[in-house]
Order: structure tokens, then C-alpha cells, then sequence
């Protein structure tokens, strides 16, 4: 639709795959790139396998603009992600004199274990993502982010990495939702979509106390085209529902 | 680390990408095929584009046992999944008489408008997958399973579609949970994990009200392995917290 850069995520942990732990990290930088008009085009959940993280990465990087990798890079055997990282690079790793200071600094209080040590090991030519929260730090290697997978690290990281990125188009998105089944207004909605290319337009049924309804999301770059199809769209849910809930989300 | 049977899930929905619907599929749909010894090893998750669903059902379709899709098989403009897995197949899309009836047989108050019947359009040579919550089928072409996307619906057709599956070892996992930061027990853990490379043993760190804390989860198949590796993680873990929280997960 747009010329916008492209990114893509790539979740790292059999913690996800197995259901144990609720992924929130791929809607908080879905959002996040958004906002500087970054187009999040594809994401991939992997497990913590060297082959399955190579393979991945070099696909990803090779295809978008971004890789943004979360999970794998703390201190215990599972932690392979800096390895994987480095070999899809055809590098090696060893101890980050910068990030060696960073952790020492930070473990004030108890020692600085070889296991800490372990996350001052960066691949050769990364260079380091600042983590705010808890001092190890993340690293870039070309266009691959690779980054923490708890959250509040995880978004930390992010904003480091936020002013170093290409920024495109600002996206917006503008939601009409009301009480019609999907289905009654899709030949209209088909319509709308097909006279404003540039935009996304999707159309999400939910359920509240036993009654359908949609949410209809009108989303780009193009402000004026949003406001446009939005005010096409309400003309459609109006018919249905006299009183639908429009929301706009920067 | 067995012959499990294996899973990808491929999300599709350009609003997963947006990052406005938080999915939840992916772990119910993790959890759900554990219980009968079905490895999740991949998710995938692609936007409404035909070039891009068609050469991620083909990827992943040849290379795990089952494929679970999500989303794109409604009434709307944007719902183009039901197209693309038939291209994937190279076979034709045709209104499937008992998807019809169906339909018919569900819309007793409202009329089976042209939108509602583009939901009985089906891959030929596909079998239908039964949806208890709003009639409109999914569907199996030999190993890939079409499934909605809102998740009630996806959870009914579930349902239906767990008891023909090949049923594996089903997963267990013992979870031991303490106030220790994951970096003081790793060398430990390592060695653990060393000695039982039939389970899956993960380090997951975690901060309540400003202290770190670490959950050690061993998972898989082999029920005595679980218990006595959890035995040994248990007696790490209380050289630091004298009282863990341990669960075990079906």
C-alpha cells in the first residue's frame, strides 16, 4: 500500500509454543512501529533451536527492512538466541568490554556470576541496545534487533531503538463499531474498500450478552482517505445501528 | 526429543499485524493439542495477502504433521483465506451443499444473504469442520486444518477437530517458582537440564512488587523424568527461597 519500511518479529521460546506464557510483545511493537510508520508485515514464533533461530533470521533479514527477535539472550542454558544470531551472521562471539561495565555497575549488591557474565557475550560487530531495567543489553547486527523477551525490558529496548529507525507515514487507524452482523453490510463494505485502495480495510465480528456486532477499521497513512472511508462507513452502520462507537487510534 | 506428532499455526489478519487484536489462539491452541501429545513447533502469523498465505500454507503444510489456520473465512472483502488455501492446492472453490444447509438451517431470523453464502464456498475435495457457535464451517484439505478466527468459534472447531487427530504422549509440565534471580541458579540448572534431555527444562524470569524471581518449568512426555528433575530443581531453588510454589500443568 505504501513505500513505508518493513519490519518483521521473530519470538524466540518454547515457553510460547507451549502455551505457558501469553505472548504480549508482538501487539506492543506492532503498535509501537505504527506510530513511526513501520509496517509490520510478518511474525514468526520459533522454539530454542539453533537450526529452526538460523534459519529464521536469515530469512527475515534477507526479506524485510527490520528483524526485531525477542527472547533467549538472559543468562541460563536456554539462552541461545546470542549464539543463533551470530551464526546466521557468520560471526563470532565473545565478552563486550561495554556491556562486561554495564553489568558489573549494575550487580551492586550481589556478585557478578560467570552466568551474568554470560549476557556480556555479543556477537563481533553488534552494536548494543540499552536496556534501562536491568542493565544486560540487547545488540544490533546489521538490521536484526535482538532484543529481551520480558516485557518491560523488551519494551525498553524498543524505545532505544525507536529514534535509530527509518520513520515512514504515521499510521492511523478509525474503528466504527455498532450492533450489525458482519455479514449484512459486506457487499457495502466491499464497495468502500475497492474505492480506497490505499487503505486497509478490515471488518471484525464480536459477541457481547448474545448479540453480534463488528468493528469496522479503516487504517493507512492517508488521513484525509481514512476520515473519507470512516464517514462512508458510519453512513453504512448507521442503517443498522443508530448509535456506533467511532474511535480513532493514532 | 520424541516422535510426537507436530504442529504449526499460521494467524492470519492484518489486524494481529496492526497490533489492535491481541491474539489468543495461539496458546489455547498450544495448550489444547499438549494435552494430546501434539508439539507446536511453529507460528506464523501473515497478513490478508494471497501471495503470502499461499506460500506459508505450502511451507508449513509440507513440513509438520498438522497446519491450523486462523482467521479469514467470514462473510467480509478481507476474508480471502478460503481462496488461498484452494490455489495452495491447486484445486477450485465451489458452494458446498451441506455448508449451505447449514447456513440456511442457522439463519432462521435474519436472511442467508449472497455475503452469508460466500461463507459455504469451500475447497472442493475438502471435508467440512464442524462450528457449534455460528454454523459456518471450517474445513480440512488433507493435513491443513481452516479454522475462524474469533476465538470461540476457533475453540468450538477445535473441538471437533481434536478427536481425529493422531494422539501423542500428552505433555506435562512441573513448574518451580521462587524469589531467586535465574543468573544464581543457572550453572545449576544447566546441569539438571544435562541429565534430562527427554524434557524441555526452561528458566523464566519474573518481577513482583520490585524482586526478581525465576519460574523453572520441566516439560514433556515422560512423567517419572518430570518429577525427579523437578525434585532436583525444588532442592536448587530452596537454597535461595525456603518456599517455592510448584504446579503441575496437564
Amino acid at each position: 500500500m505504501t513505500n513505508s519500511p518493513t519490519a518483521s518479529v521473530l519470538i524466540i521460546g518454547n515457553e510460547i509454543l507451549s502455551g505457558r506464557t501469553q505472548d504480549i510483545n508482538l501487539a506492543h511493537i506492532a503498535k509501537r512501529l505504527g506510530t513511526i510508520g513501520v509496517r509490520l508485515a510478518e511474525a514468526r514464533v520459533i522454539s530454542d533451536n539453533e537450526a529452526e533461530i538460523v534459519a529464521a533470521v536469515n530469512a527475515l533479514r534477507a526479506r524485510y527492512t527490520y528483524v526485531f527477535t525477542t527472547g533467549g539472550i538472559g543468562p541460563t542454558h536456554d539462552d541461545i538466541t546470542t549464539d543463533c544470531i551470530a551464526k546466521a551472521f557468520g560471526v563470532a562471539v565473545s565478552e563486550h568490554p561495554e556491556a562486561r561495565a554495564r553489568l558489573i555497575a549494575h550487580y551492586t549488591k550481589t556478585p557478578v556470576t560467570p552466568a551474568r557474565l554470560r549476557m556480556a557475550r555479543i556477537p563481533e560487530g553488534a552494536a548494543l541496545i540499552d536496556n534501562t531495567v536491568s542493565a544486560a543489553p540487547g545488540f544490533r547486527l546489521e538490521n536484526v534487533y535482538v532484543m529481551a523477551g520480558v516485557p518491560n525490558i523488551m519494551q525498553a529496548m524498543l524505545e532505544a531503538i525507536i529514534p535509530t529507525l527509518a520513520h515512514g507515514m504515521a499510521y492511523i487507524s478509525k474503528s466504527v463499531s455498532g450492533f450489525v452482523p458482519e455479514s449484512l453490510i459486506a457487499e457495502g463494505l466491499a464497495a468502500i474498500a475497492a474505492r480506497y485502495p490505499q487503505l486497509d480495510i478490515g471488518s471484525y465480528p464480536w459477541e457481547r450478552e448474545g448479540r453480534w456486532g463488528t468493528a469496522l477499521v479503516a487504517r493507512g497513512t492517508d488521513r484525509p482517505a481514512i476520515d473519507a472511508a470512516s464517514d462512508e462507513i458510519l453512513a453504512l452502520v448507521v442503517q443498522h445501528d443508530p448509535a456506533p462507537a467511532v474511535e480513532i487510534k493514532a
